[in-house]
């Protein structure tokens, strides 16, 4: 936990510099555009402790993995997202010395990253050995417009002296990967162009052959006019600078601009890549700094005005909380099924950047009602594309037709992950897949998904589970065997609860989505199933699964247990652990945690939250009684689950208390790891405990229902939801709601059990509301 | 499996030269004297596909572990047997062209291990690219008599040519691991001491600063007379050669004698190292290698006077019960109690060498029977010796109070092994250990050992179980959540049947231990209860453990169930798997396997034969019955354990079936792995299937009970065994069981019912049994 980012509504701030917090920062600051990203490094050289970090979308390796005991079925590679070519580097000699801020003394030092207007600019003054000090302010962008282009403005002073400032902007695509397990470069030169004022580098991926080009250009200006002095260019294979140097007076400033361009050979022919990054290049010299800055700052309101949340009377929590946006629209922009959210997004390396069921359970829902339908539906056509890479997997797992196995970890549908109790055994991410079309499907009422690509994926799943459970001659019911719940401090249980309702859930759902698509697309249903070779053998088995699947439940406490034998443990709440020992996962051996109570995410409550239309409220309440004390929360995508069921319960101080631990998670560093990249897919989390959990939102029959509350540390809250054609505006205040609608659609709002239509324009106020519901 | 070893009763015989069997020969045809070993690598260079392995007792390093997913609780480093300076080394030149059987012309090659005598052989003739012929013959040994020293007679034919014949022999230090985790040098120079036809290389392992000097010594014979011309020195840091030439003439040969001589500084001051490696070599060159081999054939017939089997009618399984207890006599000799037994022995790098339950669980009967009552009893004192260490070991995992628990893999004590599911939960490791001290000394007598070292292991592991295990409030029970049993196709299983039988065995013998020192030794009891820090409230515990432990069971079946849930499964029998599926672990995915009902290795069955007086007759054939079938023995430690318990329920074809699957196993490459060296330690239980199974040999009340069967596939078998001052030999007969004595005490064995005394010197018929148990 720390405390170093200064609270505000609009601004990241981080104020002084302590090179022990560098990194941390790095991840905070961060910016991206959806299709690269880049960590808050220095432009220029720092010699101290540092991950530098430019990623581009879609670019990854496969690196050979690293397992000490290797089990059948484990893949050989680990897709990561890869360390790109430093595009920002600008080194910096004043007078032949280097500026270093680990070198220098640091007069002041201040980082801000802008989210209204989308950039981060840093300003220090410097004072070297010599006595010289030097001022500079640095800002920089991934433009959300031109989003293979990224600008820098680097202005430095020479504030006591007068000297020869040198300036050398550079491409460098000797980087490597931090987390490399062999300590192998994953990049390869094939080539440099290099003109006036400009340079590109192309590199190559091994393996997998991406190339990247990264060109830059550069202007430099002094007393307000652009210089056209010579340049000198340095170039290595891997390399390319140019050098100028400028003769300073004291009180003057230099400034460079630089921009800089990533093609990817995802996008464009190789062969076509350096033109093309030339001509981007000369694209946004042209427009100018100025200019793509005020694009950006335009580009940033729109997306505000769809995905804002306010609050009111709480600093931290609003900053917090836009934070979070920023970093998903940072992250993820919808245009592009070939790509998806990383946990880390483009903030760091851990977990390799790839694609976890956290997508479908828990950032879908914000792209879902903050973008348009498109951006939540490249999301599912992702998987789509996957599903042959899926059944595949499932295949080399000893599963056969047409059965579909989802990847733990994926970049481009193979699986990544090698650890066989998670890899083999957290089967319920295909649930979360399913849901996700069920989920969109009922938000956006786009049924033609279903025929489109939504059904055939629901079938390889269903044939995933109907060979996944087996018949148990001693219960006379299906079981499931051998599964990793969510909760990880599980390993290789029997009949989780989750798993097997999730199971059971998509059988259901296959079931209706196939009746529903051979009633309204003959045609097309026709065609599905020839094309999966689907037998009404199947269909029949699957409801027989879902009429005689085991679910383990405790009838005196009237709970679903997590698992079979779950009551042979030692329940002892998690408050009575020391302080000192938590969290566990940092001081307790994996076989004493795995024995333990101790529940590391939502896993019952989960299904709780998810199928809650199944459940009563008091079914709700006695799970989320019994669980929650024996949960520790130790991945941050278990919070919001409690925190939108504490909230349905009632239990406003608990889901106020939930909200907190993820909404400044990385902010303020809670779990000593922000330094290794954001937590990016748990930032939806905490939109969701906003939306589903206080204001209670939920879809039902093509109509938003509402259930507010209002934490007490709060004056009132606004939040966005686009919902089809609608853009509400949900104003939560003591005394009441407004929804006003902006949008080109009415919509119908359910609150307090009346129906309210809101209609374009208009704006309904929804009194003096009790908690009910 | 393979079939190319010739069939003969004393020697293992390869005739014909296949490089594609050589790495799988020089495992076979390894030597070994308990203080060294030596895979059969060829004198001359070899530039073909080799292993190359020198191992010296005791002496390890700690590489760093490979782990994909690190967990709280993992060792940082594996203690691995080391390759040593190779010895052997002799190059040869032939008119400046080395003779290499991977380039030349291989006219005949034969390789012979002799077991009686203990020593290998080979020959060959090789004919260059030039048409000149060579015949070689060489001899080594590692000699049971010094053993710190092995020689090497290597003879030189020229056969149709005069021509100058180039010897080098030599030390190399220069050697690595093939095993290495990330490819690293194990040993570094210490210093190289050069003397006129003698040098020694000193090599210090990196980390644990282990020095060994190897020294050698040679002399070159021709036409039947030493020579003593010059020779050159040929030197490297890690490397030390001598070459001399000799000019031979068509039809004579050249004969090199090499001694070599390894001390280690787990034996000597570093400081005398190299002064006492060269008194040795020394001392065996005077002695010579005539004599040298002499004194090893006297050394060797000991040996087998005392634990040799005979079996007459079947040359094939006479030739493998020798081969495996020759290996067995090979790898361990029970000098010194810092040194233990390998899974692999000194014939490969797998395993890392180290020690596992295999050799409390398998092994300790062997040399029980077949060895002075010392050699098992330091078996025993090594477990002693790491006592703390396994108490540290159960600390890092969260235990307390003096619990141990002792690892799953070790050199010196400390735990090696990092997969959670083995490291942590295959904990009944601690319940053979445990077992091994009860049957030492059910078989010895040694009643004091319990005082003297046996009390305070059994205090760690009674401690160890104790917190193990926790009170299920919901069974109203003590349950074992959380373990792996000997049946590793199940991971993270409750309540494994075996386990738990196990571990509440020890709580109970340790009950009976602790009142038996107390009655019979008093002074040691206090002094012992003082040190272990013993209360009264933990020895009443273990009895309350004792009471109220959980097993899981099947009342309808009437069997022991393998673990909570066990029948939850499939239950199909393994004879329906397709047999190009077999064996499973090659062709399964490891989820596949964790869910299906195949048994890995006897798990139930396993605790039935420790435990079986505690079972009556019909519960074993119950259990046997239902296990039998989905047990796919794809541990070698299995079938042994069948075996017996076949044997003993009446099942003679499954007897001998079973026996078949281990005797042969590495001779005929049953599982195409003994390339990487021999399973050692089943060989024991090939033995124990001879024993125990087909003589049906137990020891109760101080007395041996047999209860013979003789296969049919045999006319008669012959073993020894050492008990209590007797020495029988068994001799199994279709008539009758022969016991002659030819030790010092009498002893009583009880057959069909009857006791017989055998007295010293004496012989006792028992005619025409009938199989009766």
């Amino acid at each position: 936990m720390k405390n170093y980012i200064v609270h505000d509504e609009w601004n990241i701030i981080e104020t002084g510099f302590d090179p022990a917090l560098n990194k941390i920062s790095e991840s905070i600051f961060s910016i991206g555009n959806g299709r690269m990203g880049q960590r808050a490094n220095f432009e220029e050289h720092y010699s101290g402790e540092s991950l530098q970090g430019s990623y581009i979308a879609g670019v990854y390796y496969p690196d050979k993995t690293r397992v000490g005991w290797w089990k059948n079925g484990y893949p050989e590679y680990f897709a990561k997202v890869l360390n790109a070519a430093n595009w920002i580097g600008i080194d910096i000699d004043v007078d032949g010395v280097p500026l270093d801020l680990n070198t220098v003394e640091v007069i002041h030092f201040q980082r801000v990253l802008h989210m209204q207007e989308g950039y981060l600019s840093r300003r220090f003054g410097a004072r070297f050995s010599d006595g010289k000090e030097v001022e500079v302010e640095a800002v920089r962008f991934c433009s959300l417009v031109d989003n293979e282009c990224g600008a820098v403005r680097y202005r430095i002073t020479a504030k006591n002296f007068s000297g020869k400032i040198q300036l050398r902007p550079y491409v460098d695509g000797g980087v490597r990967n931090a987390d490399s397990n062999y300590g192998e470069l994953f990049w390869e030169p094939v080539s440099k162009h290099i003109g006036a004022r400009r340079a590109t580098l192309t590199m190559r991926t091994k393996k997998t052959d991406f190339w990247v080009a990264t060109g830059m250009a550069y202007e430099v200006f002094y007393g307000g006019a652009r210089l056209s002095q010579q340049e000198m260019t340095i170039e290595r294979d891997d390399y390319v600078a140019k050098s100028v140097s400028v003769a300073a007076s004291a009180g003057q400033t230099v400034e460079i601009r630089k921009y800089a361009v990533n093609l990817s050979s995802e996008n464009h022919p190789k062969s076509e890549l350096v033109n093309r990054a030339e001509q981007l290049l000369g694209h946004v010299v042209v427009k100018g700094f100025d200019r793509l800055l005020a694009e950006q700052a335009d580009a940033w309101a729109l997306k505000w005005a769809e995905s804002d949340i306010r609050i009111e009377g709480d600093i931290a929590a609003q900053q917090a909380i836009r934070f979070n946006i920023f970093q998903l629209n940072q992250t993820y922009t919808g245009e592009d099924d070939r790509l998806n959210i990383g946990p880390k997004g483009f903030t760091g390396e851990k977990y390799g950047g790839s694609t976890y069921w956290d997508t479908e359970a828990y950032c879908l829902p914000f792209y879902l009602a903050t973008a348009p339908r498109q951006v939540a539906r490249n999301l599912l056509v992702y998987r789509y594309k996957h599903l042959p890479k899926a059944i595949a997997n499932a295949e080399k797992l000893g599963f056969s037709g047409g059965a579909a196995l989802y990847p733990m970890v994926t970049m481009d549908g193979e699986e990544c992950h090698n650890e066989w109790e998670i890899t083999f055994e957290e089967i319920h991410r295909n649930g979360a897949i399913a849901f996700a079309i069920y989920n969109y499907i009922r938000y956006t009422g786009d049924t033609a998904y279903l025929a489109e690509y939504g059904l055939e994926v629901l079938i390889g799943i269903a044939r995933f589970w109907a060979q996944r459970v087996n018949w148990s001659e001693a219960r006379k019911r299906y079981v499931m065997l051998g599964v990793t719940g969510p909760n990880e401090y599980e390993n290789n249980v029997n009949n989780n609860w989750y798993t097997n309702t999730i199971a059971s859930w998509c059988l259901s759902y296959t079931l209706d989505a196939l009746s529903e698509v051979q009633q309204s697309a003959t045609g097309q249903y026709a065609a599905i199933v020839a094309k999966t070779a689907l037998q009404a053998s199947e269909t029949g088995l699957w409801a027989a699964i879902i009429d005689k699947l085991y679910y383990p439940v405790d009838e005196a406490r009237g709970i679903f247990l997590q698992q079979d034998g779950f009551l042979d443990k030692e329940l002892v709440p998690a408050a009575a652990i020391p302080a000192d020992q938590r969290p566990l996962n940092q001081h307790w051996s994996w076989d004493r945690i795995l024995r333990s109570c101790y529940i590391k995410q939502a896993d019952v409550l989960q299904g709780l939250y998810l199928l809650e239309d199944r459940f009563d409220i008091e079914t709700i309440r006695r799970n989320y009684d019994f669980y929650e004390p024996l949960t520790v929360h130790e991945s941050s995508l278990s919070p919001c689950v409690h925190a939108i069921l504490a909230a349905k319960l009632g239990d406003e101080a608990r889901a106020y208390q939930f909200y907190l631990r993820t909404a400044r998670l990385d902010l303020d560093d809670y779990n000593n790891d922000t330094e290794d990249g954001l937590h990016i897919t748990s930032m939806a989390g905490t939109w969701m405990s906003i939306v589903e959990g206080f204001a209670g939102m939920r879809v039902r029959d093509g109509r938003l229902y509402f259930s507010p509350m209002l934490p007490k540390q709060w004056q009132a809250y606004t939040f966005k939801i686009k919902f089809r054609g609608a853009l509400l505006t949900v104003h939560v205040t003591p005394t009441r709601v407004n929804f006003s609608n902006t949008g080109e659609q009415a919509a119908t709002v359910h609150v307090l059990g009346r129906d309210h239509e809101v209609g374009p324009g208009s704006t309904t106020a929804v009194p003096k509301y009790e908690h009910v519901r």
